[in-house]
């Protein structure tokens, strides 16, 4: 007889079957026993009597197999349970550093991470991951039906894309090389190496040494880039029927991980608001009195110009344009003399992605760069690029972790990241 | 009006149109010049007046806006061609340091992965990493379908997976740390988590020094991990049917990619043929007269074995098993006192997958790290998952540029990686 999934049960009611997965719950009641089981399906009631089989000694997360019949009952979950025959411990397990199968886990972060596994097998915290995967997928699926490639492009790097700052270095034979911050020159040239539309899901790699509830030294960045646009208001257009896509797809595929986490869906609407940064500065200092603003937003600064947004129009994200030439990387389009074509996505108070228009025309690109105190010369194989038709282009990032963080109403990013880096944590 | 694709065309034939790419070749009859132009959909002639339309100084691989008519044209490709009405430059293009609008490059290797992204406008070229795009999409499209979770988890780590060899080392701050040469261990801690089945396709780092035309010091690994299953026989069905689908999947999406290149699709047989490296190794001995062999077999043993069983067994496909301990890493699950539970899969004469049952119980792969001379101390975030209840489990990699150069016919594997790593190339 084959094993059958937990979420399966009901279909053999009055049969015999194998079930396999961790021992969730033990609670004993004399002569009867509650085993409550837990595979990657479910959790389902296992009762026991005790006079035929012996529990003494079970530890709960010990992997088990059981064997018995599934039968009605009403009064449980899924309304069956299984009156076991036989019990068997394929895998044992010592006695748990942390007690993983109430509720909620109440545990430090610490402690929840140097646990990450056990705390993993927590339903709630399971979760989210399956969450975080359809994320990654409906952003897949969506690009691919709208003719975009997937990618893979290195992550050992000869050169930084923001001009040396903030950078791994790996040691590469004899030589020194970096760890990719983003993918970004990589993505643009696989534009203008013909695919145009392109998308990558992969590691990016940060060396900031700030140890906040928003920062990863690496996280998962789902990137993509595309040509032959008039402005950054197409990518901006696209992001909107992306984020759409995704999350539509995410309560088709997880309804029953968002309801155990109690998620509140947002709406993404028709169109997301749009604000200047200039706006959303003054909006800042007259509304909220906040005058500590320099050229960019920070967390409070995000924090409440979303709640602006969200009482305004209703809406949980906004788009913050036009920020300042000193504030953008040297490859971003400039819009008249201090402005460029670019934009943040705000979504609940965090900034999920930067975007907006690159510069393809070779001159004007050297020419931002040395505007920037960065030399041309080291950036020669992106440079080259620009010199053979390189098409208008842009693109976007979105920090998955931050997604998936803002999206459960995650408190740290780091609970949205199985295994994470930081500069204090490097294990598990 | 909007730009539309060259494979829209046809569609529009008796009106005007806008289309949008890269000029292909130039073509001058006197007051009739031919110019190809491309998109990222394909390539169509468009037939300009030179009397109307200047076109002196027009280079190749500029980008460039056509407005004319699509008319029918029975003698060209798709039997639609544009009668130009308007031509216009929107980022022109230098003289190029290679020629690729030619059927096939004939560049080495060298010249071509220097010149990345021109190389790649060759329609040849960039249809290998199409067709890379569509095999990783069709890897996650049936696991997911089979329940699997994709994870996302770190290549920062803090230990290797086989004891320190072949690693990159990372300055992490004030530490060092490694990139991961596989996501092994925490592809078997999400097993552990309970997710049971779960998927990663991500980049995994080989500090190997050699240079060979079948490695990488960066690639693109697509890692698989079950738990609850019998034994390594189940790994090998599984990937059986994963590759069935992968290449099914690929004819439907990449027909034209294919055709372009003259591809050899394989057939997955609905059983590979399972060979025991110690039968293989005598049947090299006996019927090759290969002596030199010790323990695993080399890149002529592999094509060796590859061309037998195509001969007997009609299959491009081969499963080695049985492999010794002392060749497979510590996690590796013993069969008897010499023999593991462990496989290879060679195609056309290349291994393209690792895979085996692996260790899940603690006292076990303690002893074997002792067996292997590593300490297990040093492996202590690992070790922990076992101590709480790990099922039985196994998995695989499949190496992405390997079996898309294999599928090709791709000499080199550098051929099927879009900006490749290696001992002596670091850029672009």
């Amino acid at each position: 007889m084959k094993r059958i999934l937990i979420s399966e049960t009901k279909k053999f009611t009055g049969n015999e079957v194998i079930i396999k997965g961790w021992l969730h719950r033990i609670r004993s009641m004399g002569k009867i026993a509650f085993l409550l089981v837990r595979d990657r399906s479910g959790i389902i009631q296992c009762v026991v009597d005790t006079r035929d089989i012996e529990i003494k000694g079970l530890k709960l997360e010990s992997v088990v197999e059981v064997r018995g019949t599934a039968i009605k009952n009403e009064s449980v979950k899924d309304g069956v349970e299984i009156q076991v025959h036989a019990l068997n411990v394929i895998s044992p397990a010592e006695d748990l550093p942390i007690e993983i199968n109430k509720e909620s886990l109440e545990l430090n972060l610490d402690v929840l991470l140097n646990n990450r596994v056990l705390s993993m097998r927590n339903p709630k915290i399971n979760a989210i991951f399956r969450i975080q995967a359809a994320l990654a997928q409906g952003f897949s699926q969506y690009l691919t039906q709208q003719g975009f490639t997937q990618i893979f492009t290195p992550k050992i790097v000869a050169e930084g894309t923001e001009g040396g700052t903030n950078l791994f270095t790996v040691d590469y034979f004899d030589k020194k090389a970096y760890l990719a911050q983003s993918p970004q020159f990589y993505k643009q040239m696989m534009v203008g190496a013909g695919y145009e539309r392109v998308f990558e899901t992969g590691h990016v790699y940060r060396a900031e040494s700030h140890d906040t509830k928003r920062h990863l030294n690496e996280y998962v960045s789902l990137d993509l880039e595309m040509g032959f646009i008039e402005d950054e208001y197409e990518i901006m257009e696209l992001e909107t029927e992306l984020l759409r896509f995704m999350i539509t797809n995410l309560t088709q595929i997880c309804r029953t991980e968002l309801e155990l986490l109690d998620a509140h869906i947002p709406v993404v609407p028709m169109e997301i608001p749009k604000l200047k940064l200039t706006e959303a500065i003054q909006i800042l200092k007259t509304q909220y009195g906040k005058n500590n603003i320099d050229g960019d937003l920070d967390p409070e600064g995000e924090a409440l110009i979303s709640g602006y947004v969200k009482e305004k129009y209703n809406s949980d994200f906004v788009f913050l344009t036009h920020y300042s030439q000193s504030k953008r990387p040297m490859y971003t389009m400039p819009a008249g003399e201090y402005e460029t074509h670019s934009f943040d996505l705000l979504f609940r108070g965090l900034e999920i992605t930067t975007g907006g228009q690159r510069i393809h025309q070779c001159e004007k690109l050297k020419s931002n760069m040395l505007k920037h105190g960065l030399n041309p010369n080291n950036f020669e194989g992106y440079m080259s690029v620009f010199r053979h038709g390189m098409p208008p282009h842009g693109g976007l990032a979105i920090g998955l972790e931050r997604i998936t963080a803002m999206l459960l109403g995650l408190e740290n990013v780091r609970e949205a990241s199985t295994f994470p880096r930081d500069r204090n944590r490097l294990a598990p």
